[in-house]
């Protein structure tokens, strides 16, 4: 437990918000605690048939480079999880899910984050859209070849890896 | 691809660099990037015995919680992955690894960190510190139960689902 003494917000942008707090360390020594808050994510595998799905190639400019993830986005206020994928997957595929099962959540890096990331495994595809809104290509692939991309480090994003191979852990 | 047209560094703290940089997207438009600077993390699943692997418990500021993790720890500069997982591993828990092998590594949030985490199973461990200088917990349990504890929501930690996964995925 570390107890708070002091708040600071250094920034608050469009989608992060950074504090640099100071504590009180269980030991009695204080310190200095960086995280970022945001407001939350949700990301889904969609399974286009029972073992292909669809992956999409985007430009990350974190990164400085284009990555192979599944579908995801930031939650907007007053959305639940499930609204959020159902949402992006729309945005960024085209296809409205019919049906969306949980694989649960996770924080993706909680030493300096409070980002939550909640998964699911979409499908029911339908499609509603015909011109994907955002900036990306999608890619579809046969659900063991993605498994194959991770081990080749083909697919290096850590919500996507999480996701497909706890699809593949739970045999869904 | 995203040109940068001008970059804006917010705040250069101890652990994280923020940036608000100006872009043209593809499409002619301009847009604002945030994104965090981190100088790298590895992590490692330590093998105490051939089914048996040490997990940490400890207070995480930015989700005012308690969780159980692999032993992992940031960069120090100079340092490669393996040296800073062979050094976080005795800081953490006490005990030297003689054989770390990799299992790869990932982005943990693409979209507004460069972070990268590299991922080791760690094994051959030789107790040379008796009392581990952080405030952690280690918690001893059977490498099976560690991916029960995934099923149940007991380990919320992105990085260690990801390894713990591979590392079973791979049948190491």
């Amino acid at each position: 437990m570390e107890k708070t003494i002091e708040k600071k917000r250094i920034y608050t942008g469009k989608l992060l918000k950074l504090n640099a707090n100071k504590v009180r360390l269980p030991s009695g020594r204080t310190s200095f605690r960086e995280y970022v808050a945001h407001p939350g994510a949700a990301a889904a595998v969609p399974f286009i048939s029972e073992n292909k799905i669809i992956l999409i190639r985007q430009y990350r400019y974190a990164i400085s480079g284009n990555l192979l993830e599944i579908p995801a986005g930031v939650t907007e206020l007053g959305e639940s999880p499930e609204d959020t994928i159902t949402r992006e997957l729309i945005e960024e595929t085209g296809y409205k899910a019919n049906k969306i099962e949980s694989l649960g959540w996770f924080y993706p890096s909680p030493g300096y984050t409070d980002e939550k990331i909640h998964l699911f495994k979409a499908s029911e595809l339908q499609l509603i859209q015909k011109e994907p809104q955002e900036e990306i290509e999608l890619v579809e692939v046969l659900f063991k070849e993605a498994l194959l991309l991770i081990e080749k480090g083909g697919i290096i994003d850590g919500k996507t890896i999480i996701a497909l191979l706890i699809c593949n852990h739970s045999s869904i």
